[in-house]
């Protein structure tokens, strides 16, 4: 007979726990037999002594087996999915998903709403007129099947356990653990189904891995985890010390997406988005060459073979495809303001959080998932870090719907950008790829 | 506005509490504001960060007047507590309160009942026909007034906040905490209202610190809290690597007392007994000189003045005094049986744990606090570590009211002899004193 306080004593002890000790807490949690106390003091044993491999793969398995999962087997070919630690400005899914696509690799993408400084991927997609996010598991098969793309809301409950343990860490100071962190992330993953994963580890000030040491840490843990649970995965540590695209917002990003689909994308995002899909080429098995990878996505990217892929989840998931060449077509903001550089100078700091504090009070994201979001505001950066800018040059544009709100919005904005006299050092886009040879 | 997760948040990453955010957490755990889970993440970021001396001498204070308090100001002098950390044949109480209390020393004791291998000191003086343990605060306090000594039980509610963090604690695998056991120790003590406390800290295999080292930090801190909280404190740490007396169970514990207090106790218990009471006496102001303090009890075991002060205890509480001139009037058990040598040698070894287990199982104590205690039941030990018997000789006598369970008790109990050729290294009975000029 296994017992709570025990397991929770070795775990305090720094000793391994066993599959079955993990089964016993992790269902005994779910079920209700196991108290939220006994869980606490386990999470914050976890916390100091850490878990290793096996332990976090189990861990992760459990939690991930722990509610309804997706059986994606009814579709052909190798599923990866890609999944960001969250940033600012992170359009990539939106460009990544049609693109990937485009080159034959089956996107079967689950994408939550979430809390935040801008909606989730899905939140971002109801921006397009008659967008249906909910599709049942059978409807959403088929649709891949049919073009190879389907981007959808969360449909059942995945992990269940994970749910509760992090509304328990959350209240608990036991967020900030990487084999917790890890494996939350990765149970979800698991549960939607996906032969593969591509991981976007962000790393800096607009992050939750401030440094990149941490970044690189929970990267090699999640990459672990996906490899003994037998998913190819590979991680990419990528910078989150300035937002990474230009727009924040609902509807700016997706029209974001969409420049960005035209070969007009801000530099830095089309980079990232085209280096995601490198490594989700690869590990479909399209090809085991980067170059060649990079080309192929590349000349989708610039052929309009990718946006067209856009165009055709749009118009199956009964949203207006027209969108993808009329931007006017999306929700627009009755205001808008510029922001002014105070000075001229050098942009040497672009925070993060503050872009996206200012996206959140204009009504972009969502405090508690009650609140309702509203699709089209935000900002759009003209600007980035390193930039060279006159007095008066606008630095950002702000888009409202609450005319009372703009000069706050302003304000607010300003104080992200710090311009000096000296030019900055370039800030790096991906630190480093981590793959099982490096864990 | 605080809040109970930036209290653990600190905590788990080493900062120091102020006394306002323990305020903060204990009363409101006490007010039921602050849930389990809260409490719990709390007790085991304690657990690998520690506290320093002011945060746990703040949290003491704070648990000690979370619930009533015993105002001792109404008896005349200074009162000196006693408290041991438990162990197994610990009998001090019985043979300390009178003895000290003979030097003019007034001794206002409460003692609990507790779970344990057998009663609390109020179990084993309900062994004596009559004796009431449970007096109202008036009738105490003139007692010690009028005789100079008193031994109830708890009355009111004592540190309520201790009693819900320990039974949080126990649940979680955060008992084994220096912090949280010294505070919880002091707490009682200070609401207790001595002046004053003479801590016995037990070390060894029957104790709950297995270690000099881990009982000598024990007393340390418990110095410092009493110190800082304005109680002139002291510690003995003391051997348990076998019992301490040789009665286990609670008439057999008060006719040892009795036996002690006429002289012809066993050598380690008398001595203990009076080093704890020159401690005592030594607190007290009645004389700062060693050996005078020791000279002063000598005497009074000797003359049959403890032994007098003993009997006017039990007849002031309605106890049958004669118990003193003969011990057949304390309840007998109906069976007794013998533990022999199986081999001739020396006894290298006497576990308290299988002593202390035998007389739990002959129904000498309490598993949980509705356990009916039989008083009568027990053993006698017939040596101790360092003796050498011969084969068949009487290593112990068990006592029992019930036939059925005395040939268990009589192999559990051989269990705790090891018995070997040569003769081992004889155990101390006091490792260190601690005192303010140690921490």
């Amino acid at each position: 007979m296994m017992h709570a306080v025990e397991i929770i004593r070795k775990k305090r002890d720094g000793e391994r726990l066993t599959r079955a000790e993990l089964e016993f807490l992790i269902q005994g949690y779910v079920a209700g037999e196991i108290p939220d106390y006994q869980m606490a003091a386990w999470n914050m044993a976890v916390y100091f002594q850490g878990m290793d491999p096996e332990e976090i793969t189990n861990l992760t398995l459990i939690m991930a087996e722990s509610g309804d999962t997706l059986d994606l087997s009814q579709i052909l070919g190798v599923k990866v999915d890609k999944h960001s630690t969250g940033g600012v400005g992170d359009t990539t899914t939106l460009i990544v998903a049609p693109l990937v696509a485009s080159c034959g690799v089956p996107v079967a993408k689950m994408s939550g709403r979430g809390l935040g400084h801008t909606g989730g991927t899905v939140d971002k997609l109801e921006s397009i007129p008659g967008y249906r996010v909910e599709l049942g598991p059978e409807e959403f098969i088929n649709q891949v099947n049919q073009i190879g793309v389907s981007v959808v809301g969360q449909t059942g409950e995945l992990a269940p356990a994970d749910k509760l343990l992090y509304a328990l860490r959350d209240v608990t100071s036991t967020v900030e653990s990487i084999p917790l962190i890890a494996s939350s992330i990765m149970s979800k993953k698991i549960a939607a189904g996906a032969d593969g994963f591509v991981l976007d580890v962000k790393a800096g000030s607009g992050a939750f891995m401030k440094s990149e040491e941490d970044a690189v840490e929970l990267a090699k843990t999640m990459v672990q985890i996906g490899t003994l649970a037998k998913r190819s995965t590979v991680a990419l540590v990528t910078d989150m010390n300035q937002p990474l695209g230009r727009g924040i917002g609902n509807a700016l990003e997706v029209k974001e997406a969409i420049l960005t689909l035209q070969g007009q994308g801000p530099e830095r995002l089309t980079e990232l988005c085209l280096e995601l899909s490198v490594e989700m080429l690869l590990l479909a098995g399209v090809t085991n060459n980067h170059g060649e990878a990079r080309e192929l996505l590349e000349t989708n990217l610039h052929n309009g073979a990718a946006l067209k892929k856009f165009g055709e989840l749009i118009a199956a998931q009964g949203g207006d495809p027209r969108v993808i060449e009329d931007l006017s077509l999306l929700p627009q903001a009755q205001f808008q303001e510029d922001v002014l550089a105070p000075r001229g100078g050098y942009i040497q700091k672009l925070d993060p959080l503050e872009i996206g504090g200012t996206a959140m009070e204009l009504g972009a994201g969502r405090e508690t998932k009650d609140t309702i979001i509203d699709l089209a505001v935000g900002l759009e950066l003209k600007c980035q870090v390193g930039d060279y800018v006159k007095e008066g040059d606008v630095l950002a544009r702000i888009y409202g719907n609450k005319g009372e709100l703009m000069p706050h919005g302003v304000a607010r904005c300003s104080k992200a950008f710090t311009i000096g006299d000296t030019q900055p050092p370039t800030l790096p886009l991906i630190y480093r790829k981590i793959t099982v040879k490096d864990v």
